[in-house]
């Protein structure tokens, strides 16, 4: 945490350690041109820059059937980011709300998604528009896009 | 696991421990009417059934800013699914591909994602419309929708 993260007048803190109740492995890093936050724009475009998702060796299987051009679901870890406000002050306006009212990367459990543009494939590294997290953010999973999923999959027997 | 969840034919399995490189804590539950994975619906409907989202209660002030009618972002722990697929082979088709090219709840970090419409508020309790997750699922954490978050958020300076 650098010293910008100090809570801002009208924040409320949690006083309680994080449990440890599931744990997760990161599958991958993704490279962007953001190394501080103040660069990583509020929110990725699809016309944005073009990042790379590295995934591990060992899930690149689990890659199979991703093409470009579909729209996916990236899941990251906001390793930098503290996770004890319950509310907060968005630089941008300074009114305090909660957490769950914002799309802040300080929360309880700072897990980022983001839908993004497959632009290529190359073995485990995909290349992306649309991220807006930092550079080196760890990787948690890639989905399909629910909506283009609702087109491939037919409704449950 | 329950004996439905053994690898069919063409599925392939990731043969490595699960790291624990950041740990998760529970915020919450998710009340659904799903019993059993067979019953869940393939993918959430905003006029699907009312569920509940109980919010623990020291995380009850981050909620503070959330209307009924907007539609919100739902992460949760899918803590019924193995972790270990690399490719599967969905019931409906049969064909395996990559567990990252399909939203099955099996997957290195099964962490779910659903957008859903807010109903109601009641203190830590929420009604939603739009989850396809079991009864009992652990809360992760709740987001605006971030295509209502572009309309309230201004572009960073």
């Amino acid at each position: 945490m650098d010293p910008s993260d100090d809570p801002r007048p009208g924040e409320t803190v949690l006083d309680a350690p994080i449990q440890n109740q599931a744990a997760l492995q990161f599958i991958g890093r993704i490279r962007t041109p953001f190394a501080t936050r103040r660069e990583c724009p509020r929110q990725g475009s699809l016309d944005g820059p073009e990042c790379q998702i590295e995934v591990e060796a060992r899930f690149e299987p689990a890659l199979q059937g991703l093409e470009p051009g579909v729209l996916i679901e990236v899941l990251y870890w906001l390793d930098r980011a503290r996770r004890d406000l319950l509310t907060q002050s968005p630089r941008s306006d300074g009114n305090a709300r909660g957490t769950f009212a914002l799309r802040s990367p300080v929360r309880p459990n700072p897990i980022g998604t983001a839908v993004v543009k497959l632009v290529a494939c190359d073995g485990p590294v995909l290349t992306v528009q649309g991220l807006d997290c930092l550079d080196d953010t760890p990787l948690l999973d890639i989905k399909p896009d629910r909506r283009g999923y609702c087109v491939q999959a037919p409704p449950k027997a």
